[in-house]
């Protein structure tokens, strides 16, 4: 059973608004073991719509037709089903009532406009609406079929859930389950995780369940996902866990985090199972680092504050770093353990560097100064990082928060 | 002309990750002018691509593939690209350095695996890579051509401005420009606004050029989008200027800025024009308006830094705030003279509230105070906002920082 999604809205194909629907139903097809290979975005035009439709129709077994159900003139969704189809559209008395009725309840009239939305394709089984006016349609032809349900997200998600899935299911006949699971790494860039995962991905090419994908995403890290099929929901999670077993044997600590987990998500749950607090002074990320912890529910069980000392004499007079450079493996030491004194925590990380587009006292753009004051060592490492300003800010949070994971990591005790 | 976009990933079709490189990309060429009726997502695999690149090259004129040009072995658009072509891939030497040069730049190492990214099929154009290891690829197919360019968004749209939209305006030979601008607010909600501007819209129904659109965008306010259509830029851009004197003449100082200003950036700018520094004390931002204000390119003109003073005695021992609740006015107005003072800034601003999901003190989730120190008043003001934490966080950032943007404007001199 293959099933593919065409998203209908001139203003997704413009890019006015992302097509988050698509996602969400690829999302829940692979949940239901239901193959997917393609998803097309068209914009509000009958002639279109049907050809994206029969090219969908040609490729899959199943079509889910998202959109252009609404009342206004542009949703011409029934039109190119029926086209599609080659019946006519016919008026549905009982779809009708039920919209006459949710305007009666609200005490409204309802505009002329809205019995377009009792229009059915002769032959189209209907699906209830339960939250909008647009009901949706399940549309036969031959041995496959097209489901056309509302754009409006919250109204889409509850029919497909409730109609389109099971009907789909049933169709499939108990098919396969696919799940995905992503390891999160930092610290190595895409083509050398890939060479040192190269003995799992070529061991995966003779059989290829599971699969290995890897997916570079900036600040969060590489993400390698490790993707199962299996007959049932148990079967693919044991297949998931013996792979993420084998990743893990090869990358190690780089692997930070699975699935949402962030750096700092697991640099606090670090943080609370040693009992320990944190301070940042941020000089270059300007607050970020500050910004992604305070993010993480439950923070205010470790983390006490941070400086952002981004104009000089903060540095020299709240955190008593040296006069001299500020760009420095000294400056974010004395940066670190100043942290630590003004906001009375346990340990304390800073950052201070160059995020460009200019040269800072003649330290090259993207040169960054990492410390920690953990126990009692306060020390700093030099990293370098490229791109833009605004990249470089986010890869310094990143490495920075990565680094202190590394130091809680290989804590004696 | 006619183009349409083919987004590569399996992640793509999973749903794991939202495509919003099609929804950038069908933006840029509608601002070109140039008509894009489809946009297909298709997983990473040879066949399938190879399967999409041929129905979309066979209802456009032009092509823009996205992604599968990285190292690892599940990066296969090269390929797919190869059999659409019917032609070898060929090592290309000068991309083979010019990604060596990278890592030797980097004191890296190239791995194997990146000489996959040298591979090119033949007769293709290569498009030089400036921000990734990727290169970008002209595909000429007859009177047709397909362009390949990285699915990292940075990568990508750099290519996509540099060498694709320039490309097909040249084959495209002078169409009609559209383009848009839009309006950034803050203050009103979408149906508020619409209300305000409902002269405006009855007037542009008459002859829909130009045509004005909402679109609401959490923390960066509400964007009034301004679309004209018009022989020349020239001419476009005066049907532009024209409409955007009478949306300011009713939403007056509720419009913060144009196109990509943010409010930070126009707080900045009016910082800077008076001569003013800035110090933050942040509690239930975080960080976030720290590292919003940061951010912005030559902000260290008049940004000090911040305090983000989690903890309750980071407030108490560090900015002097009275003991009692720290969700209060009084707590506020403290935190905003206390950034003052330990930053040694002109102007102090600060967040305190409780962005959930828990309520704090048995204040309310949602609630917010505000304080601005400015001259010689400290004031603050309490704010409700709904939503989740991270929502909570961002629209309160925003909210500060237009209360400082009021403030500013409304200085007396």
């Amino acid at each position: 059973m293959r099933a593919e999604v065409v998203a209908v809205g001139t203003e997704l194909v413009l890019g006015d608004v992302v097509d988050t629907n698509s996602a969400w139903i690829g999302r829940r097809l692979a949940e239901a073991g239901i193959d997917s290979h393609f998803q097309t975005k068209v914009g509000d035009n009958v002639e279109r719509i049907e050809a994206a439709l029969r090219v969908a129709l040609g490729r899959s077994d199943a079509v889910i037709v998202c959109g252009g159900l609404g009342p206004t003139p542009d949703d011409v969704t029934r039109e190119a089903l029926a086209r599609v189809m080659d019946v006519d559209l016919v008026r549905d008395e009982e779809v009708l009532d039920r919209i006459a009725e949710r305007f009666e309840r609200r005490g409204r009239p309802m505009p002329a406009s809205n019995e377009r939305q009792a229009e059915v394709p002769k032959g189209a089984i209907v699906i209830e609406q339960r939250r909008g006016t647009a009901p949706g349609l399940v549309c036969p032809l031959g041995d496959r079929v097209v489901y056309a349900v509302p754009g409006v997200p919250h109204e889409m998600t509850e029919m497909v859930e409730r109609a389109v899935v099971p009907d789909l299911e049933q169709r499939g006949g108990g098919g396969a389950v696919i799940v995905s699971r992503v390891l999160r790494t930092w610290g190595e860039d895409e083509s050398a995780l890939a060479e040192q995962l190269a003995p799992r991905i070529e061991a995966l090419d003779q059989a290829p369940n599971p699969t290995l994908a890897f997916l570079a995403s900036g600040m969060d890290g590489i993400k390698v996902r490790i993707t199962a099929k299996a007959p049932t929901m148990a079967d693919a999670r044991a297949v998931l866990d013996a792979e993420e077993a084998a990743v893990r044997a090869i990358l190690g600590q780089r692997v930070f985090g699975v699935d949402d987990e962030t750096i700092e998500s697991v640099v606090g749950t670090l943080l609370g199972d040693a009992g320990l607090t944190l301070g940042l002074a941020e000089s270059m990320t300007g607050g970020l680092i500050a910004s992604r912890c305070s993010e993480v529910p439950g923070s205010s069980g470790w983390f006490r504050g941070g400086v952002v000392s981004y104009a000089s004499e903060v540095k020299f007079d709240l955190l008593d770093v040296p006069e001299g450079s500020v760009v420095s493996a000294t400056a974010a030491e004395a940066m670190a353990a100043g942290a630590r004194r003004v906001l009375e925590s346990d340990v304390g990380l800073s950052v201070t560097g160059v995020a460009g587009p200019e040269t800072q006292e003649g330290v090259p753009v993207g040169t960054v100064f990492v410390g920690v004051a953990l126990g009692d060592e306060v020390a700093a490492v030099l990293l370098r990082f490229s791109g833009d300003r605004t990249s470089i800010r986010r890869l310094a949070s990143s490495a920075a928060l990565d680094l202190l994971r590394h130091r809680l990591l290989d804590r004696p005790g």
